[in-house]
């Protein structure tokens, strides 16, 4: 399992699109005090609002890893960030990225990390023995997110229940299954980069036994309905043996996402077969509520098609932008006391 | 995907346990006429009843390559072997094992092969990139085997069905999910070694769109009810999108293989939940009949268990190893006429 020093340094790289820095984004967001400062090169569009900052001078503050938080075309890093990357070495940070192709495996990269006692971080690869899962029943409450499609807010949900329960006093920790929750996380697997056996092995070592209060929110992968991905979904569910689930969709979607002549399942059917196949490890799992994307709505649609979804599905239907998640949090407060 | 160039020689190393063989037994049960001959060390125990031969006489006789027909010890090739391999590759055969450990990892191995251009084939591991699963309707019919458990019986099945069906003249291929039947189908993909993003994209290459009367028999894998590997046997569903599907189950099993705490579901669920789940990407889907080991069993009470338990389900039950898998091409010609 990746363990990534914090606090972080951003790197924004020279996009002018800043979607392309949404890893970036998204960090400044969950964690914006784990963030000491961006390093942004000339003609980067993107702007977290941490401070500008070079790596001798994060360093100083002590920063821990530089993150690579911009997806550059291709997959891999371009050689014009090469200087960048060892001049961050060089003050003393560790590399941190979620590339297609791995920074272990250039060569200059890999020296000059090693002759500075440095490491590079490659989250969406497994870096160690994954064990085949067991199914053994575990101390403490899970939750995962699923959904009726990829990129439906899993992850959002999942991090935005780990605030809220703090918020009230629980003791809750997000736990990352893809590359951009482990930077948030500070530590994780990306289970679709795991060998297929060994999913559900890797959803039982990021969900560990803990104290029976405490909660590991697991962020969820893919959907049991998606024709690429569904057997990550299942590996996860079984491994995770969730208690409580949540039931992520986008309000509107047409179509799987990337796929068109692909419907979404219904809000019952990926119910329905999310608890018949999660018994299998829990037999006790229950869904406590929906977190849906309203986004392609406007406002006073979108709280029509939560209340109508509420009484539907008969449990409560959030949108975590919009509403926030309390309510989902009131339930697993109320149910499980 | 892995091509292996037959005839073989069997390699069965020098242990005193028969058993320990048992892929070169099942190579040479399934594939007698694409097996010249076995290589034995002393102390071997096992024998496949083909003739006896040294590298020099296999390749001859046109051999192509040498299979490591026998689990070593530890899963890896012993050093007291290494003069044996060399021999074959300066015969002119390539080397080709399903050991956890690579042959290709190995120096010396992997530079006699460069030197003499021959080949080191791991079956275990994927040899190529593998696309993400699509999903898309694919011309050609296709046969998977499932199971209540793992190790009830899904290779062996499909092998016999890939018999009867040759007999009768049908064009049908096994095709081979796992090491012992990439030996035996001469190809295939250890889908449980796939990286899990991609275990549909690899069922789909294994099954690739065909002549509409040709069937692809493929190799199940795990149980949907299996706590480590349903993930592996949804990706390989989805990706394979059967037409028909036999369900595999062993008589008196106590438990889950190797997890005395899991029991196995009833046939009634297992049937349920792979078409459920199956239905995804081939709403055509149905069960064709049961493929049912009753070793455990006096032939009498296996033939009483045969016919209840066909009645049960309403589809006929065969043992492959007493009875044949007749009845089941029965329902595949009466069906898909």
């Amino acid at each position: 399992m990746h363990e990534l020093k914090h606090p972080y340094l951003l790197f924004l790289g020279d996009d002018e699109d800043p979607l392309a820095a949404k890893t970036a984004t998204g960090i400044a967001h969950w964690r914006r005090d784990w963030c000491i400062g961006q390093r942004r090169l000339p003609g980067c569009g993107a702007d977290t609002g941490l401070p500008d900052m070079d790596y001798a001078a994060a360093a100083a503050q002590g920063a821990g890893t530089l993150i690579i938080g911009v997806a550059p075309a291709g997959g891999r890093l371009p050689e014009r960030w090469m200087a960048e990357m060892t001049a961050a070495l060089d003050a003393g940070l560790d590399l941190a990225a979620g590339l297609h192709s791995r920074l272990i495996e250039n060569p200059a990269l890999a020296e000059a990390a090693e002759q500075r006692g440095r490491r590079l971080i490659d989250v969406r690869h497994p870096d160690g023995p994954i064990p085949v899962g067991r199914g053994d029943k575990r101390a403490g409450r899970r939750l995962l997110t699923v959904g009726t499609d990829t990129c439906v807010g899993k992850m959002f949900t999942a991090l935005a229940l780990e605030t809220e329960m703090r918020q009230r006093g629980h003791n809750a920790d997000f736990r990352a299954t893809g590359q951009t929750g482990i930077f948030i996380a500070g530590s994780g697997i990306c289970v679709d980069a795991v060998v297929s056996d060994f999913v559900s092995g890797a959803a039982e070592l990021l969900s560990p036994e803990a104290e029976p209060a405490h909660w590991d929110i697991v962020e969820g992968q893919g959907s049991l309905f998606h024709p690429s991905y569904a057997g990550v979904s299942l590996g996860l569910l079984h491994g995770s043996q969730p208690d409580a689930l949540v039931l992520c969709h986008e309000a509107k979607r047409p179509h799987i996402d990337g796929m068109e002549k692909w419907h979404l399942p219904s809000l019952e059917d990926c119910i329905d077969l999310n608890l018949g196949t999660g018994r299998l490890t829990n037999p006790d799992v229950r869904f406590i509520g929906a977190s849906i994307n309203t986004s392609k709505l406007p406002a006073d649609e979108a709280e029509r098609f939560l209340a109508e979804t509420a009484e539907q599905l008969a449990l409560p239907c959030v949108d975590p932008v919009r509403t926030g998640v309390a309510p989902l949090v009131d339930v697993l407060e109320s149910h499980y006391a």
